[in-house]
């Protein structure tokens, strides 16, 4: 009998390592005998609905191994859910069909919390359906939350970039502090969960040092306790540099980067809990200061990735090859910490059922007593992440990274548009 | 005759290798025998006149030779423009009061376009006042609108730093632009000159490629022209990466940072042209956007410095100290480009006098025909400047800097207030 084929989706936002992922599930595809063709849906999950498939066998191995230094979704990804089959059972017959059609033995599916349900969904309709695929999600998020894996692939290469950044801008406005610039105020990303954010305090030389301050989702907003928090860093150190995630709320829930801003027509302005920050201290302290959203550049900064980082997104995508091929279905590959000092991790997996929606946000024994800063447990925990420097290669004074063919398989379906 | 003592101060915004430029100074002053003792300004030129002076020799050498891989400026800095001595005389008097009191003969001044000014009234200042003191400037500036140098040590390594975020953040909203995020609006440095906006041009793999407009101080921004060059890149791509340069300005030299946005308060809402930008295309287009700011972050990122910019910026410093002990006075060491392929520098000297207060904008024939590009003349002209990935170290995830213990020289005369 033939082997299956088997596809690989992206999917949500990317990060730096997630073709690292990829590179892993090709590798192993190409290992085993058990998988036929590797296929990517083009765009992620929604490309496979369209049965835009991309035939990964025509690329040049040289240009895949690019793939490890290659930030992005090489592929292509979408933020696309899927409903309940019960509420959407087109799409699910529509992926059966496709699958069919392709001979698709195998779904590889990259991707957060969402994804995982998803994923799960999938191995469980099919089943039904009388045409099991095997389903293996694999861990993917920069925020840091899904549960049961020790870190997420993404995360840690996003840690070690905020953490130097962090250190450089300090640098920065310390030595214009005197008579310039006294407040920094670095935003990034993290809706729910403040990991990101936290992983700035690896900058910090010494207690109380910057980032003097760090604002997270976890921490309700009290401007009071901010104020006087920033006003005693300038007196001490001179300067003040904030932290905060773009998830920074008030009591109520209310988002700070909602709060307030409208523009001139009247309308509430997008975005940026930077420059509302930036408000409060102007208003109430008189400082002057600079601030800065790296947005974008944080998730995509392969420059400056964690060498831990990539060897574990790499990990994930070649374990759930193996994990596929040796009959496991609807389960995770997850990163287990065997110790910390040294730090030592391994591979495990976990059913993709008890993943489905669970976020794992900072815990409390991880935020120090004032809301402000981590604790040294959480820099232990953090610390070993951002390990490594997996400098990429650079041409002609630029980042160096893959360029694919993605060439795409014919189509023999009729059209299909996704809800 | 016991050899002169030598002050060095830093000023105006610090850039990621204007450290490299003091280990210049520092390792020339002490292979001279005509420098006794080299100090510096604690932030800036401030520190001088308040008699804040650093004796740079208590520092292990150890540590000194960290400050190519510092960012900041590590004496401090300051914006402290000093104005006519016609008008001024007080803080001339001062200075000069302070020198003899510390028995200085030199006087190296590393900043951008105004400090080479002030250099130069100190030199004329000091000879007419009967103690001439030599006086350098050294150029730094991020900006890269000093006259007369090929380029300005700070420049090359911020424009390294765009092209390669450019490039990495292009390749994340892309692979999301299918069915999210379509435009990508990353603000830069660049309140006059749109050098560092035009930097990011180097990050286009070929024409009309990402990113798709850079907005320069130069162009007059045109509403219209931009909406539909943006409908086109992404009609023609899928995606729209714009750079735009901080000093972006309507015909009338209104900044688009400045125009219209208020806080709820009614008050004029505080910086950030990408937010604006960002507004534009959302009205104008609704297309789904992103945006970032790198502010502090660009000019303070040392783990991706240009290795040509590092070695000109430590160049000189170096140049300085020789021209000075050579017997000139009144000069600012330039960068001179002896060939672009392969590239060849060598340092040479201009008249302080010369320098003063003109500001090198991008020339007509480096800006594409419709304003939101840059030519193949100007990727000539940028291209070597960011050769060679000077990597920082690192020390546990993080990068390692400098940490100088900045001794205070005793204090021998009264307070002073500066203006």
């Amino acid at each position: 009998m033939k082997a299956k084929n088997a596809i690989y989706a992206q999917s949500g936002g990317v990060t730096s390592v997630i073709n690292a992922t990829a590179y892993g599930v090709i590798e192993a595809s190409k290992k085993t005998k058990k998988i036929n063709k590797l296929y990517a849906g083009r765009n992620g999950i929604l490309g496979i609905l369209k049965e835009e498939i991309i035939d990964t066998s025509f690329e040049d191995l040289k240009e895949l191994k690019k793939l490890s230094h290659t930030p992005g979704g090489v592929f292509g990804s979408c933020r696309h859910k899927l409903k309940d089959p019960s509420k959407n059972i087109r799409e699910f017959e529509r992926l059966i069909e496709v699958f069919r059609a392709h001979d698709i033995g195998y779904f590889f599916y990259n991707g957060g919390g969402d994804s995982q349900d998803t994923t799960n969904k999938i191995a469980q309709f099919t089943k039904l359906a009388g045409f099991p695929v095997t389903c293996i999600g694999i861990p993917k998020t920069i925020d840091n939350d899904l549960p049961f894996t020790d870190n997420c692939p993404g995360f840690g290469s996003v840690a070690k970039y905020i953490a130097t950044s962090t250190k450089e801008a300090a640098l920065d406005v310390k030595s214009m502090s005197n008579s310039s610039t006294k407040v920094f105020i670095f935003e990034v990303m993290g809706r729910h969960a403040g990991w990101i954010a936290a992983s700035s305090g690896l900058a910090q030389s010494k207690e109380n040092s910057a980032p003097h301050l760090i604002l997270l989702p976890e921490v309700p907003f009290n401007e009071g306790k901010f104020v006087k928090k920033v006003k005693e860093a300038v007196n001490s150190d001179g300067y003040c540099v904030i932290v905060v995630s773009e998830g920074t709320k008030y009591k109520n829930g209310e988002f700070l980067s909602d709060a307030g801003t409208i523009d001139s027509f009247g309308h509430k302005q997008l975005g940026g809990v930077a420059p509302r920050v930036a408000e409060i201290v102007h208003k109430k302290l008189k400082y002057k200061y600079h601030w800065a959203v790296s947005d974008y550049l944080q998730r995509s900064a392969r420059h400056i990735a964690s060498q831990v980082d990539v060897e574990q997104a790499y990990a994930v995508g070649r374990a759930a090859v193996e994990y596929a091929t040796a009959g496991e279905n609807a389960i995770m590959p997850v990163i287990v910490r065997e110790k910390t000092k040294p730090y030592k991790w391994r591979i495990d997996k976990v059913e993709l059922s008890k993943v489905a929606n669970v976020e794992k946000k900072i815990p409390k024994k991880f935020i120090s007593k004032d809301g402000f800063g981590i604790t040294r447990s959480c820099k232990n925990y953090l610390n070993p992440l951002i390990q490594g420097e997996a400098w990429a290669p650079f041409k002609d004074g630029v980042i160096h990274t893959a360029s694919l063919k993605n060439k795409s398989v014919k189509k023999k379906l009729k059209n299909f548009k996704a809800n």
